[in-house]
Formats: structure tokens, sequence, C-alpha cells
């Protein structure tokens, strides 16, 4: 069979997604063998495993990041993160993952290469595999690169069972770490601003980190990564399906220096701010300890803290006490100060 | 909370996928309301579900069609179709779905209204939900009004072990109804051809089809949708993977009048063009009958036609008998006649 991809200086193709002999090419040399799997070898349409036992969670992400690579990652890691903390956010164990690809025609070969390697690296890393797939391309001009779609299914473990409407008044708000990362590293590197290499997305996989968190503390009520909208968005979520209010301690926010500084000099908040590699968790006061000490004994939970605790508020205010002995309410932005972060 | 979307006369902004309150709002007002189920409610960014026992599958599917809008559906219908047909080619039950969406700025609310009312019309038919859900968007000119990434995952019943590498020489082919509506309908659509209304595409969910099916003939080896490539490419795929042949007979192939009319009208051989609603099938050859009659007594499969066998052919030869008496190879295109029919 013809059709082999110049995977050093092709480029994306309207055949590469035809569903002919240059698509199968493309799926078995690119695809298939990055992601080297017994599910994607068999060339199925569906892949199939055995069902767990217990209860199931399943999360979908596309992304349209822009620029496709960022210091700490790329697209391709990122798709894998994404889906995988937002399976662990339901408080599952990512099993499998699922990733639909839309390219845009004329895209070079050796980017999606390097793109799919990267989701490759990323997946095993994780150890949760990427097991059925598909590939669309559209017209130079209708898309920017590529987006991808993924979508993971995780197994909850006995006993846990944590969501967004759970949080009660008197329950803790604990962070896994540093606030802002990942949007001021896409930020720097879109605008080329110069912030320097230290700034780095904190792109990361958190399931693991969650499965240290359950075990130190079953009860834990609301996990939620605070991707866009950063922190804010996601304690205003959780306060309004929970039917409480949220009352944090600025002091107590872990910022690096270099995010606060850029946020600065950009006129953004750092509640507002996404991040990939941090987590938002909700517990009663007495589980309080044991899980910050879970939490700071984990590689990606070094710098968390205890930021607030939860109000009896009907109206769903999230406050914040300031550094300067004040207080004001902590703002639900409308849309976001950076498009397309993830 | 303010931001609430007019579905009127709105169009897409991106804040709608920034993660604040316009992204909530829009959510809940469009996707929410339409796919009106407790999972999406609970808006947590994973859904939970018991896992079924014994064997699941999971396939994924990226829909890039143009027009948005074609005879007999659109891309929502279509995304739902699309996905239940790999869960359901894969000898699954579909059990959930999940759905990503990428909108570019300045769509119109309302034909996402649309499209998405049309999505949820088609889960509720095909019994399966949407409950996980993503939505991203990109700046004008980068996308084609909206893409959907579909996932789905289902249980296999007991006993059923269909794969595209189960073929074996001796075996039947069948399909379940006429070939290449799909693909001529959005041509048609596309080029307002003109080929009148009666041209209409045959996207439908399979499921139902494939349960009646096996239920007749439990020894069903192969199954799969002859989407972009047509059936051309599905033979080729199932060849190559189980390393057989296959001999068509042109006679047998069951094609509309109408639809063979138009592929001569625009040079197009309807063995190469896609199908949304059609499945192909291989099976042992004393099974043939019972899993023939079971298809023709189904809706989706009145037409169905035992159409050739599998051959010893280690070459992976895919030939046709000709309405003529000779006997051609069938060609398994580079790309596609028809870029983004699906």
């Amino acid at each position: 069979m013809s059709g082999k991809p110049d995977l050093e200086a092709g480029r994306v193709e309207l055949a590469h997604g035809g569903g002919g002999r240059a698509m199968t090419r493309l799926i078995e040399e690119l695809f298939a063998a990055a992601f080297d799997n017994r599910w994607l070898a068999a060339g199925d349409d569906a892949a199939a495993f055995p069902a767990p036992a217990g209860r199931m969670v399943m999360a979908t992400d596309s992304h349209v990041v822009t620029p496709l690579f960022f210091p700490g990652g790329d697209i391709g890691s990122l798709a894998v993160h994404g889906t995988v903390n937002d399976v662990a956010m339901g408080g599952g164990r990512p099993l499998y993952l699922a990733a639909g690809f839309v390219l845009e025609e004329g895209f070079p070969l050796a980017d999606l290469r390097r793109i799919v390697g990267s989701m490759a690296a990323a997946s095993r890393e994780a150890e949760v595999p990427v097991v059925a797939g598909d590939t669309k391309v559209v017209e130079r001009g209708k898309a920017d690169g590529v987006y991808i779609s993924t979508t993971g299914v995780g197994v909850v473990p006995e006993g846990v069972a944590v969501g967004g409407a759970r949080a009660r008044p008197g329950d803790r708000v604990l962070v896994s770490g540093t606030l802002g990362d990942h949007g001021v590293a896409i930020l720097s590197a879109r605008e080329d601003l110069g912030f320097g290499t230290e700034l780095q997305s904190d792109s990361a996989p958190l399931h693991g980190l969650v499965a240290t968190m359950l075990e130190a503390a079953p009860g834990v009520r609301c996990l939620r990564d605070p991707t866009r909208g950063g922190l804010a968005a996601a304690l205003h979520e959780l306060a309004r399906h929970s039917g409480v209010g949220m009352r944090i301690r600025e002091a107590d926010l872990p910022v690096r220096e270099e995010v606060r500084g850029a946020c600065e000099i950009l006129g953004l908040d750092p509640l507002n701010v996404a991040n990939e590699g941090k987590l938002v968790a909700v517990c009663p006061p007495d589980a309080a300890p044991a899980l910050l000490a879970a939490m700071g004994g984990h590689p990606l939970g070094r710098a968390a803290a205890e930021i607030g605790k939860v109000t009896a508020d009907e109206r769903g205010f999230v406050e914040m006490e300031t550094a300067f002995g004040g207080t004001r309410l902590v703002d639900w932005l409308y849309g976001e100060q950076l498009p397309r972060i993830c």
C-alpha cells in the first residue's frame, strides 16, 4: 500500500482526512506508532476493554490553545493532562483516553509528529493509554494548525463521593499549589514578553495527587481544577452549585513572585488566570490537617495551602480578606482575560 | 448572575469560551437545557455513572461536515449518529456520550441552538444521553462555524466478539442498505446541484439494527460502517486487518436510482461515497440467511443484501464481479472524492 507520509518535510493534505490510503497510512505511521497499544493496532473504530467494578466517570475537553508549543508543554501534553484532570476531579482514577484531531490543511507533519509524540509521552507518564482516535482535515484557514478533543473514562474508588454541590458551611478550602502559572506562561509565549524561561506552564496530570488525597481524607467533598477563569471561576462555580459562600484569605494564596510581577505589569489578577496542574479541594474542617499534609507530601502539592473556608451565604458570594486587612468581593468575570488559553 | 445569551439574534463571542459567567450561562441556557439530564445539570467537569458488567467499548469521532445543515440531518444529528455507530460497530450497546464543541466567534447562536437541538433529539431518539461536554471558542476565521467531537462508551453483550481482524475465507459479506446516500446528499446540498429533495442523507443510529443482528446471529465476525471512503474503504480495511481478500458482486449492490444517476453525472463511484446509516457485516456462511432475514425485518435494514464473500488472498485484494460478467479490482483511493463529508 503506497501513500507513506513524509513526516520530516510533508504537510497535512485534505487526503489525510479522506478515509482512503493516505489517512490509513498517516494513522499507522504517526498516531498508532506513537501511542503504540493493542487497541489502536487493531485498527477498529471502537476500543474494547473490561469494565471496571463500581462507578465510572467520563469527561471531555477540546483544546485550542495558542501557541501550540509553550514553555512547560504543548497542545499534545495539555490535551492529556486536561482530560486526565477532569476525570480525577470527578474522583476517578483515569483508565482510558480517546482523542479526536481536527487538522488544518498545510500544517507541517513534523509539528504534528512533535505534538503526537508529546501526547504519547504524557499518556505513558500518566499511565492512561489513548485507545481510540479520529482525524479530520479541514481546508487552509478553517482551523489554526490543530485542535484536539480528548475524552477520558475512569473508575471511582469505593466510598469516594465528590461533586460540586457537596460543599457545606464551615468546610475548608485548599489549593494544591501556586496560582496562575499556566496562563502567564502562555501569554508570555504568545506575546514574546520575555519574562524569561523560569515562567513555565504548570500543566501536569493530577490523578496521582488526587489518589493520595483521597487515601488520606476519603471525606473530601469537592475537587475542581481551576483552568479557564482561574481560581475565582472555580470558587464561584462550587459556591453556586452548593448554595454556599466562600471566604478566602489573600495572604494565604500561593503565587510565584514572577507570576505576581507579570500580572502586575499586564493588569491581570492571578485569581482569574488559568492553571493546568493545580486543584481546589473542599473538605470538612476536621479532615483539613491530614489532607494538607498529604498534599504537601506529593510532588505536585508541595506548595499546597489552606486558603479559606465555606460560608453560609445563599447569595453565593465569594469574598476575600485582603492582605491589608479589608474584605472585597472576588468578581466572577464575564469572559476571560486570555482567550484560547487551553 | 447576568450574561444571559440572546439565542435569537446573538452571536458566539470569545467570552463564551472564557470560563466566566458568559460561558456558564451559555452552557446552562443552551446545552444543559437541550440535553436536559442530571449529569449536565450537576455542572461538574466529569459525569459519574454505574459501570456496566462485562466488556466496554469506547469510540470517538470529530465532525467537520460542510454544509452544517443538509437534507436528512445536520452536524448535530450526525455527531450523535457517527459515534453511536462506531460504538455499535464494536459490538457495543451505546450508553453515554460526551461532546466537545469548537465554536467560531461570530457564529449565530440561533444556528447553534438549532444544531444542539437536533443533537439532543438524536440523543433522545437513540436513548443515549450526552452526559459531559466542553465548549471552546476560537477567533473568526479559525474554524468554520462549529466542529463537534463526540465520544461514546458502550457495553458489549456476553458472547459477542466482533472485530476487523476476524473475517475468514468463505465468510459472507452483507450490507444493510443502499450505498452512497449521505455523500451524494451532502454534495448536492454543497453545490446546490438541484437533484431534488428525494436525495437525503441516510444518517441514522444503527445500534438497534446491530442488536437485532447479534440476536439473530451471535457469530457475526465483523461490523463496520462505511463512512468516509465508502464501501470500498471499509472492505479494504477489513481485508487488510484480517489478512484475507474480498469478492463482491456489482449486480447485488443496492444503490438508489437517483444516487446512481447523480454519481454518473458527477463522475463518482457509489463504492467510494460515504454512508452514515449503513453497515457492512461479515459472518460465517451458515449464519448468513438468518442474519439477512433479521436485517431485512428492521426498519434500517429493509434493503439489506448479501453482496459477496471473503476469499483466501494474502494480498488483501478486493475484487468485484461486474454487471457485465467481468472482474475488476476495487481501488482503495488515496484520499477522498469529497472532503469534509462528515
